[in-house]
């Protein structure tokens, strides 16, 4: 139907946030139509894991191989395996028309940025403003040094939201994703999306 | 609840796309939440109009006076009378918050987008491309004149999209709406819009 490429959709966000309760959600949701992307490790599958369906499974030589030709989007090593996103697999579904979507931390997220400029970057945010409030003032009776490395804390937090291009709140997971919903919706509004498409029938037609 | 700045939304595209049947379905919504923007005119009231309700009514002069003062984002005159929309009205309403809806001719919008630059311009779009592509080529019966004069209608319209930051198709009136509304979700989100909120909360605790 619509002839655009497709979106490569990023959310992340501090760790403990409800990232992966979020995507879980999106992924139920039965108009959902992106494709969760699917990351590559180094790690041996676990009982009933199936490969290039739960996981792309690799080598740790194939995955070095890989980050040596630049074919990675993103990686990182965790109690010595690798964990990454291969770049093939999200250019191609790209390419078809579809929607990826990435779900991973702040540290791949930065990675990916660098990497996809036309990227959608959604920073998923700490449950509520008011909570932030109260984390940050507390019950009136805390300490200056409290108060100092809790605003410390929310300042590292916040920071990371630079490179993003939308901040969604996590109040309730409903109430985010519908919100991301929305931005994808938005997105593929975007006036330099869509007019090259409206372009390109006029110059067949010249 | 949201401490932001309320968005100044302008919904335009050529004549005859269906501006103001999108518009009356949007706000027969119950949950729409923002303002119509209330016009200035120096036409005389009809049967049952009210000041301020369905118009702001001025004399000559003192529409005149108004654009002089450059307190008018948009104006024309049709039939020996003014039509505008008032500038201190649409900043009223956003600094109280809350989101002001334009939906006006590409004329009067280019206008606005000259005066405010944050505003958010959607273009609602000829029906699909599947029409626009009939229109062009037709039933493959029709002269290289017909074709020409098309492709020249075509490209007038398509390129006053430039001016926008979005194009929503009208292929359905409901789809418009649900991706006007989407999109509104999706400016609300903006990382500009809403990292302020956080980092004033942060400077309010130091």
């Amino acid at each position: 139907m619509r002839n655009q490429r497709g979106l490569l959709i990023v959310l992340s966000g501090p760790s403990g946030v409800g990232k992966g309760t979020v995507r879980k959600e999106l992924f139920s949701q039965p108009d959902t139509n992106y494709e969760y992307s699917i990351s590559m490790t180094t790690r041996s599958p676990r009982e009933g894991e199936v490969d290039e369906v739960d996981y792309f499974f690799k080598t740790r030589s194939e995955f070095e191989e890989l980050i040596q030709l630049d074919q990675l989007l993103e990686y990182a090593e965790f109690v010595g395996n690798y964990y990454g996103t291969p770049l093939a697999y999200v250019n191609k579904m790209r390419d078809a028309g579809r929607d990826v979507f990435l779900e991973i931390e702040v540290q791949g997220a930065a990675q990916v940025r660098s990497k996809v400029p036309d990227g959608l970057f959604i920073f998923l945010a700490p449950p509520s403003l008011s909570e932030l409030e109260e984390r940050l003032v507390g019950r009136g009776t805390e300490s200056d040094e409290v108060i100092a490395s809790r605003l410390q804390a929310a300042r590292q937090e916040l920071e990371m939201m630079n490179l993003y291009d939308y901040v969604v709140e996590n109040d309730e997971v409903e109430n985010a994703c519908d919100r991301i919903n929305a931005i994808i919706i938005a997105e593929h509004c975007k006036r330099e999306r869509v007019e090259k498409r409206y372009f390109d029938m006029l110059k067949e037609n010249v």
